[in-house]
């Protein structure tokens, strides 16, 4: 990639920034766009009833002949998990490192998309040429397996993207990152570094997971008499790795349970990221055949979520797994915020059937800490900041961190999802603005609930629901049949009927207002009834439900 | 009191364990019930719509001319909130210290409650008689002024109950906790300690309130030109003191947002729990006469709740104050669990709107960790040790700590709300149980939202409903009219036109076939129309929305 005079090349979050998830983000120089990466992220406590959240990708659908292809930094969802949603619309080739595109397939495989969707494995080290640009493979350090920077080579510079990473010496798998590659392209001149910006609040640097092994050690070491149980995320293939080296050196057997755990294993070891001597792993079923003091158990549910396999064990409904008194449980993991009170619940339940259980020092962070930030900025030496990988306190966090290094405030670009930011050489700046935003996801359907429906979700969640029905003549208007009254969700029929009998009275009382003075618009009837039932209900018990009156139309 | 031989006292938790909240508990000896602390707790997330949780007092219903008092440790919600739902029904007189009572009785008058009520303002060192009981009240610290501890001298023996509790050598307000007094008490032997366990998953210390004012200190020396903004808890009026200490001192005025702080400093400054200086407190209005540097702001909200000031200032929907580029907000506070990702949200938006965010070494905890627990039980040194106030994993905590002491298992109790513990010189132990649970109250009604009700919320909040209603002819079973379909929180309705036509198609066959096979139990009917709706939609979309087929009967 020679560099052109005067060139600018466009750099276009499409998601990622105010929030950690939906990465992606496209960048475009004349006829050529490359995509890096292609998340989801998980719904909010008010996206009620949302499975998943995907990006609007209106921008390349609009630019489809210019996209040139996909880089993908590392297996995770929030960087893989939109693939196989945006491909529909956006069918281009795929590149990534091996267990990432393993993890990739499995994706696409659910969707029946695994032929229809061209793919290439890429080595750190090896470059892919897309149109004007030619994106290198860095070897980094996360809390996946085969995570990538990404150098993106440019007519108008390089572009140095870290996906999400950390610096870990000592990693279970493989080698460090590659320090002396982006010292080197440092030295050569680097336009603009994107940089993981979720622990940029965290002072210091983050550990190695080697040390959650040396935990690991010591808790086989103090619990030689129990059944051990340890839940972390599917993921995160190095823990398996250790949890399963501890579980040899003890003699143990590993039986694995968790759709998401047993998938993501069977990946790994398939592609051999993952190194499990023959005759260490049982079926579950198995179990019975050995005592505690012989079984680890690896399984999902460290977050808390009610509906896997180490929550439904606490609560007692897991098919075939049931806790037992002088078990010791291990959560390899810290609550993602917001999940801090179900994780609270599942060590309630697990101590109160006997369960002994576990959770400190037993977890690593997969990114990088402010040291580790200051680290990669003195080898790149950007000319440009652009934080990414977080909600706005964090990337501005990042910038405190790079200001600390020398940094104007000019050199360090806080960007929003849909920011059109141009950078060459002269300046950086926001020139445009492009359609961006969040899908929602609910069951098969994609992008057929959306904020009306939400607030009515919330509406119905807070008050329930009060449904009027009566039918009129077609002609006439004489009432036929009702008014009825329904309720769901609203109050406890049996604890007052008085309350519901007297609003019985008040919508009839509506109605035959209505009647009386010959109103024969029915959504005027509708609003009468809905204010009348309304101001009843909230000066006799204060609630707000969703009132609902339905007019059905006879003719006889 | 004297000492009964072979007498038992029985201790009877009504709330409060299981939880951190909803504390209550009942001691009962002979013909004599004290009821120590009232208090309410805040809904969980899937308690959908619910305002406030009361506990089910039963109990105390039915042994009603048993009931001598409530003696209450301090004026938290989760102490003191249930007061006016239950003396409703258990009218006895309260006993407390000042500024509890101060805040107890402003609770009262909301609910016009003052003059039904007797109260006695208790001083630390004095005692009440109730019934074959006597309670002293001794001084403790805690994050709310005019926290005790009680002893309560039974003919069984003494328990000692800590209330929430820290040790601070430091206080803002008032002297010490009064260790002497404990010790004195262990010197003549007590029989149980009920202690606090909050913290008792945290080793060490917990830091003195006057740390925080260091803090201030700092932050008003080193901000001197912004306004600055302080959220906290409204409760806490030694922070509150430190706040205008450091106002005063730096001469800025002080302004007061949201209901809950502004109602609590009058109570506090009445009572003389709060010194303010003379013209050191400006209305909102006034702020406008005042440069930023001139001025502190103390607002509720440090919780991120949606509807607290500081949230709508930082969403741009206060009334009066909106964030200015420049200004300092600072969170003296730490999230309570479950509220991280609220809080998130508001330092982002504050961010955004230019504000600089300080949440580092602004809080401490009121409640004791694990060395003061040692501390406490040193002093004390209770035969039986029953921890309170924790969930079951807090509660654990503390028993490893006593046992820490030397201890063994069966001098430590971990009791469930409900049991009734029997304890005397020779024993502890549980004997029977008693009703307890959750009330909810939601706007004006208590109790009528039960959990039948809130599964219909949650079911509505994931997936809307769907209302299929139809008219029949009352003997005939004709149709008259209908069937409609009316959805709300189910599918953006012109996003799946077709998904809705079909399904009114579905419905039409249903009612059809039934209508053909002369089946005139409506409630066959409407389970046809359910099952068949149902299962395509489940085909179709993957969802499962709450399906409510309304028949109304007319006769023509």
């Amino acid at each position: 990639m020679k560099k052109a005079e005067n060139a600018s090349v466009r750099i276009i979050p499409l998601g990622g920034l105010e929030q950690i998830g939906m990465n992606i983000t496209a960048i475009e120089y004349d006829d050529s766009i490359i995509v890096v990466d292609c998340g989801l992220s998980f719904p909010e406590e008010d996206m009620l009833g949302i499975d998943l959240v995907i990006p609007d990708v209106t921008y390349l659908k609009e630019n489809l002949n210019k996209v040139k292809g996909f880089v993908i930094t590392h297996g995770h969802e929030d960087h893989i998990g939109a693939i196989p949603y945006v491909l529909k619309d956006v069918n281009v080739p795929i590149y990534a490192t091996k267990l990432t595109m393993g993890l990739i397939e499995s994706k696409l495989k659910e969707h029946n998309m695994l032929k229809s969707v061209k793919r290439k494995v890429v080595k750190y080290g090896q470059s892919v040429t897309l149109g004007d640009f030619r994106v290198e493979f860095i070897r980094t350090n996360h809390s996946i397996a085969d995570a990538a920077a990404l150098a993106i080579y440019s007519p108008a510079g390089i572009i140095v993207h870290t996906g999400d990473f950390k610096v870990d010496y000592t990693p279970v798998y493989g080698d460090p990152i590659d320090l002396q590659r982006l010292g080197e392209l440092g030295k050569k001149g680097v336009l603009a570094l994107m940089c993981d910006s979720t622990n940029a609040l965290r002072p210091g640097f983050t550990m190695s997971e080697k040390t959650v092994g040396a935990t690991f050690e010591k808790i086989f070491n103090d619990n030689k008499n129990s059944r051990i149980i340890i839940a972390t995320f599917a993921s995160n293939v190095d823990r398996v790795q250790q949890i399963i080296n501890s579980a040899v050196k003890y003699g143990r057997k590993v039986c694995v349970e968790g759709r998401s755990m047993v998938n993501i294993i069977e990946v790994a070891e398939d592609l051999d990221y993952l190194k499990i001597p023959d005759g260490t792993l049982i079926e579950t079923d198995e179990m019975k055949n050995y005592t505690p003091e012989q079984i680890v158990l690896i399984t999902t549910g460290s977050q808390g979520e009610s509906m896997a396999a180490l929550s439904r064990m606490a609560a007692n409904l897991h098919r075939k797994v049931s806790i037992q008194l002088g078990d010791c449980v291990v959560f390899s993991s810290t609550p993602i915020p917001g999940n801090e009170k179900s994780v609270a619940k599942v060590i309630n339940e697990l101590g109160m059937k006997g369960a002994k259980v576990i959770f400190q020092d037993t977890h690593v962070s997969g990114h990088a800490c402010q040291e580790e930030i200051k680290l990669i900025y003195s080898l790149v030496k950007p000319k440009y900041s652009i934080p990414v990988h977080g909600e706005y306190r964090h990337l501005v966090a990042q910038r405190d961190v790079v200001m600390s290094l020398g940094y104007d405030k000019d050199h360090v670009i806080i960007a929003k999802s849909g920011d059109v930011l141009e950078l060459n050489d002269e300046h950086a700046q926001v020139v445009d603005h492009v359609q961006t935003g969040a899908i929602f996801v609910d069951g098969l359907g994609v992008g057929d609930v959306g904020n009306i429906v939400l607030r009515d979700r919330q509406n119905l969640a807070e008050n329930g629901i009060i449904i009027v029905v009566l039918t009129l003549e077609k002609y006439t208007g004489q009432l036929i049949a009702g008014p009825d009254i329904v309720t769901r969700g609203f109050v406890y029929v049996r604890e007052a009927e008085e309350l519901l009998d007297e609003a019985r009275a008040i919508v009839s009382d509506s109605v035959e207002k209505c009647l009386d003075k010959n109103i024969t618009d029915w959504s005027k009837i509708k609003n009468i009834i809905k204010d009348d039932l309304s101001e009843y209900l909230w000066k006799k018990i204060k609630r707000n439900p969703v009132i609902l009156p339905i007019i059905m139309e006879a003719q006889i």
